[in-house]
């Protein structure tokens, strides 16, 4: 059996990686002939404009998933009779778009904070009179904090209105979070669904720092209720593979903030920490194969590298660590890597104590990388 | 950095897919176009005889390891200057000879059952009548219980002698053994050594069937001198990698019987059942990189698929099941696949339940298999 995934970065490589001991192969897609997938399968190149690349990608595969949420849907058209796409169409068209995605949010009875949709910059002056301290983001093409901007005085309005430029605003009320949680979980062909714990998020200039997994301090009635959100979504969609939904933990209640169709950066401790990866069992997921249990081995913490990785003789000299080097060129701001740190035997060092040597290592490669 | 591998089988397969995460890549020497390694890097196809297709391998591979010890050693003189080949030469020469091999383990101060060389029928003749119940190898190119018989007249000898083709016998006393036993040990460029658990092997037909990790009431001093003699093994040959020790264990006391320089099939249960993989210390020591802890995580048995695969989707309906399908042809008595069963969270159904149902599913396709 042959998979087929569109984009070619760390997502389709760690898939990769997850699903060849199941007997699976893989083709990627991706503009780049350096895409890091390329470890884990054969590469298919070119633009998701090109319809005979994407035919040579599409030949003899026997189902499609995507690793990158801004594939075009146009993409998923020219594909749609070689096989079958996992996640759909829908879910890709529900998550490019943030107004969309609210407002499905909103059919699916998944709370989130108030927003508005401006079109012009009259409407983006009025939603932000009305909401007061708010974000300004593009509805489409943004990521990692980028395409997004802080409203504080009525002037900020001027500002945020040059970010748009291929298709509105979203406005978005601040909401005083005590902290960002995600929930990542799969659903079956057959609708068997598993959820792996909520794990927190701690993000720094904008993009993922680290994801410490299972969150401390969660009440069943907060397991619940992202259990239920996530399902509900999941359901509407009729959805097949992994889902993410982030939220911000208000008071003990959840916000939904957005949604990935497809692997996430923060269950990428799934890897040591829980008995199925995120990707092994995205990978089962969309082959038909039955869904593995998602409970944490043991608590665990995920460290990303951004912009340059630490040496790797230096992060492996602590035991129980698990580095991700996703053979990326370094680069300002990039995620280049990640690293898992489990509180696994022997417990000599402490979890704690791992997590912060690690971050200083993480951290000098970052400065490295900003001062170019 | 990229390493080359001699040998393209699920050895080789399973050490490219723990080092592709270290940001490590691979290229494989294999005589087959369609090798299992084939998904986790590059391939070179040719024979160990030919020396242009052994250059092309070596061009920028920055260290070279074999997963087969069946490798030529003319084939690593070759390679020689190219990069360094880790292990080296003696431990290939040492082990692809099983009266080498005894010789070497008795100057280690390795204990070993009784045996004598035989060059000769009058040898073979002598030997057998010395030692009484014994078993007569082939010295070289056996695996899996392939060119060794058991002789148990004076009569066996004369067909016994038929084995020898390409250097003479080895004749050993039976061992009476309780259970068969191995120890599997990673040393590094700077002489680190680091053990996993002892474990326990039962053999069907000659072929590994099930590893059982950690093996069962080891004293400490047997623990004691299986790390002893395979440290003493690895300090004789500086040697540099995973090393596999095959023991007898007899009323709590060991008797090597055979090694391998190499990643071996009764270490396949690292990959999830301890904190460093076997595949991935061994990518470590050779890269020079910091070894990893090899404490078990949790009790976790390997059962050897043989022949052909069971469904993965009978397979994967049981939770906590790990699968690993080389995509080798289904072929009788051929090793196609393994499955690790760990005695993780959640704990529903028993470890001993989940082994029994599973051993059915592999021994049903190993019959298929064998019907042809």
């Amino acid at each position: 059996m042959r998979i087929g995934v569109l984009g070619g970065g760390q997502l389709g490589r760690m898939l990769g990686l997850a699903g060849i001991p199941l007997g699976l192969e893989f083709r990627f897609f991706d503009a780049s002939a350096e895409a890091p997938a390329l470890a884990a399968g054969e590469l298919v190149c070119g633009s998701y404009e090109d319809a005979a690349a994407l035919q040579r990608f599409a030949a003899d595969v026997d189902v499609i998933t995507y690793e990158f949420e801004n594939v075009p849907v146009q993409a998923l058209d020219l594909l749609a009779t070689a096989a079958p796409i996992r996640p759909g169409r829908r879910a890709l068209e529900v998550s490019q778009d943030r107004v969309n995605e609210k407002s499905f949010f909103a059919e699916a009875g998944v709370a989130t904070g108030e927003w508005r949709k401006a079109d012009t910059l009259e409407e983006l002056k009025s939603a932000a009179a009305e909401l007061g301290d708010c974000i300004v983001k593009t509805r489409r093409m943004g990521y990692d904090g980028k395409g997004q901007m802080r409203i504080k005085t009525p002037a900020d309005c001027e500002t945020a209105w040059n970010l748009t430029s291929n298709g509105g605003l979203i406005v978005e009320k601040v909401v005083p979070f005590d902290r960002e949680l995600s929930q990542v979980a799969v659903r079956g062909v057959d609708g068997d669904i598993r959820f792996w714990p909520l794990v927190e998020n701690v993000h720094k200039d904008g993009i993922l720092h680290t994801t410490t997994a299972p969150a401390q301090g969660v009440a069943p009635s907060m397991k619940r209720q992202a259990e239920n959100m996530i399902r509900s979504v999941m359901e509407m969609l009729e959805y097949v593979g992994v889902l993410t939904i982030e939220f911000f933990d208000v008071d003990g209640s959840l916000l939904a903030n957005e949604m990935a169709p497809r692997v996430h950066n923060s269950g990428h401790w799934t890897i040591e920490g829980s008995v199925t990866s995120q990707f092994e069992n995205h990978v089962r997921a969309i082959a038909g194969l039955p869904l593995g249990h998602a409970e944490a081995r043991f608590a665990s913490v995920m460290i990303n590298c951004i912009g340059a990785m630490p040496p790797a003789p230096a992060v492996l000299q602590h035991d129980g660590v698990h580095l991700h080097d996703y053979g990326k060129a370094a680069r300002e701001g990039r995620k280049v890597g990640h690293i898992t740190i489990c509180d696994e035997p022997p417990t000599g060092e402490s979890l704690k104590d791992k997590v912060e040597h690690l971050e200083r290592l993480v951290e000098e490669a970052r400065l490295i990388a900003a001062k170019g």
